[in-house]
């Protein structure tokens, strides 16, 4: 029983602009006889509305010689793959921006590395426009409608302040303020975790789940949520920070400041010092122990043993208290379920519920790495995603 | 970016008597104008829905004789009364059943104990339908719509299937079914703590509070949440088990088979052992262990130190995970805090993160005990307040 507002009739046109572009947005090229069937709209309704995105220049439409089972010619509406967005991953070690195209064609892509010592944000925002600038040049769209950029911290959703992104060392930089001005475009960012749950939802391992956990691991563990199909933000952005979930009472102290969190015990740098290596060696050393671990290491399969049953009393939490139809795993954490899945669902079945833990099931992440520069995307695509009609009241930059 | 489905002209209307609906059950008596302003809607489409909802016997609408501004009579539409539903909240020593108007208003409550050997489901269902008439008898109402139903423990949401209740002994019992059958009405059952949630969002103390966790204590501990003003139900209904939430890898064993769960931590009976006094004694042996503490009692004091000090543990977490706008405490819970605030606060803050944390409130449930009651008739008006053209269409019992 949500407060909503009413819908007068000239918002009717707005609302299901935003449903068909959203469908063919996702899905890609799809059939009239389809989007009439799913939308719950009559064809002459459809009709009308695939016209309206046509003028607006975001759709296109062709007839498939090979015909319907009437005869009729199938009518298919194709996204305009080149009114395009600009995404934008910055990872701790290097920043990935990538164009992609309405119905999420990415159409030119660019990285750099960025290593410690080069994180502050005049330099970040520096990077970011030269490779924009390259991306951009290289894809030649018609229109780049805005930016959407993935951080590994917590970003407040109103304005895009970076409240705390400790692998960059960024306390409460307004990021998306200044890098908008600097690229004289639109500029969204959020959480990376969160904008992976998105691109599993709509693209990944997700696609049709509505109740989904995302929990991927590197150095921190990052978490992203859907529940009823809903992205979860929370207040003012910060939901779903289950690195800093209580697994251990006995445990170390984190990075956070608190004691005994999830990500000082499943985190890739506890795998690697685990198995008597050095830190920071990232995905390629945790892929090394995992591999030694299987060929009879004996450090690092215990290593390995403990990341995985730990990886399932944290899951035994976010089961318990969200009821996913999915968990999806990234990272550290897909590696470790992948290699060890019985000590996972053990560590996660001692502690779940009966019913939560009876129709839930785990999954690798389908994008692997890139989910959060894919939902960086969908980030930068939302505004218009949600009301075509931008572009006609020229919020959005209009198509060339 | 949900997907949805369009909106055909005829589902409009439907849309807007919802939206209408929903306002003044919410509200209580409302005026045109605050309604029209609100719905963002023209007066005439305001006029013309208020029109239908009475011809439907939903609502009534007066003339103020002070006029509004513009010297004309101000018009106020309420939501009859008479169009009720029936509300039970099973407890684990008793059974309250009450009838409840549109609008909010309850017309009549009754209860009954029901004590360990009373839980068997048959003993249940007769004791709930005798309280039923007893109460419809007392509130003479034009329509009972249907019955929602309070259960402490795990509902499946597809068909009220209480899938495990400790508390009441059961397991996999299809009580919806069942009840609807003996009572003769559609009957919708609920968890207790998610329909709490529900209450204190629409009539308590998180009214206009979108990102709500609610978290209440007896023997166990139960949660609700809402999330950008929708309810949190999970996959299957489970979501929100915060009881089993793991906050000591040091503690004992829990009821549900985990160990170290938050309830084994903060629950009635932890609480009065801690102190030296007999588990079982309820709210009242709670408040008497509090009053000791109060009074200088060493054991009582350090009891009630240990349970608020592991509230704010168990808070961190839903800090982190939900960033919420407002926690809402209830039962022995909300005692803790309201006796020991700096534990609570100094609990939490050890282990939330900065950002999530600095926007937080702690409230005191506003309904006290009745949230689960009065959340169950939320359950009861849903199908109603979601879609009044049902009944039109004969789905749901017409007022005679």
């Amino acid at each position: 029983m949500r407060r909503r507002a009413g819908i007068a009739q000239d918002e009717l046109r707005r609302v299901n602009l935003a449903a068909l572009l959203s469908r063919v947005h996702v899905r890609g090229a799809t059939s009239r006889a389809v989007l009439t069937a799913e939308l719950g709209l009559n064809r002459s309704t459809i009709g009308d509305l695939v016209g309206h995105l046509e003028s607006l220049g975001l759709v296109t439409e062709s007839s498939s010689a090979a015909g319907g089972r009437s005869g009729r010619p199938s009518l298919t509406v194709t996204p305009r793959c080149d009114v395009a967005v600009l995404a934008i991953a910055l990872e701790v070690d290097r920043i990935i921006a990538a164009v992609v195209g309405l119905g999420g064609v990415e159409l030119a892509r660019g990285a750099r590395p960025h290593q410690r010592g080069e994180h502050d944000v005049e330099h970040v925002i520096e990077s970011v426009a030269q490779l924009a600038h390259q991306v951009l040049e290289a894809a030649e769209v018609a229109t780049c409608l805005g930016a959407g950029v993935s951080v590994p911290g917590a970003v407040r959703a109103a304005d895009g302040m970076v409240r705390f992104a400790p692998n960059l060392g960024w306390n409460n930089e307004p990021f998306a303020g200044r890098l908008s001005e600097r690229l004289a475009l639109p500029v969204a960012v959020g959480n990376d975790a969160n904008l992976g749950a998105l691109a599993e939802h709509l693209r990944g391992a997700a696609v049709g789940v509505d109740d989904v956990a995302y929990v991927t691991g590197s150095v921190g563990i990052g978490g992203g949520f859907l529940t009823a199909g809903a992205e979860l933000h929370g207040f003012e952005g910060y939901a779903g920070e289950v690195g800093h979930l209580l697994v251990d009472s006995n445990g170390d102290e984190c990075r956070c400041g608190a004691f005994g969190c999830w990500e000082t015990k499943v985190g890739e740098n506890h795998l690697l010092t685990g198995a008597g290596r050095l830190p920071g060696g990232g995905p390629e050393a945790v892929a090394e122990v995992i591999e030694a671990a299987t060929a009879g290491d004996g450090k690092a399969s215990a290593s390995l043993d403990a990341v995985a049953t730990w990886t399932g009393v944290g899951l035994r939490n976010i089961v318990n208290l969200f009821n996913p139809e999915m968990i999806v795993l990234g990272g550290v954490l897909a590696r470790a379920w992948t290699a060890r899945p019985g000590l996972v669902d053990a560590g996660m079945a001692r502690g779940a519920l009966i019913a939560p833990r009876e129709s839930v099931t785990l999954r690798v992440a389908a994008l692997g790495e890139d989910s959060p520069l894919l939902g960086a995307a969908e980030l930068a695509f939302a505004p218009l995603v949600a009301d075509p009609l931008l572009l006609e009241r020229g919020v959005l930059p209009a198509a060339r």
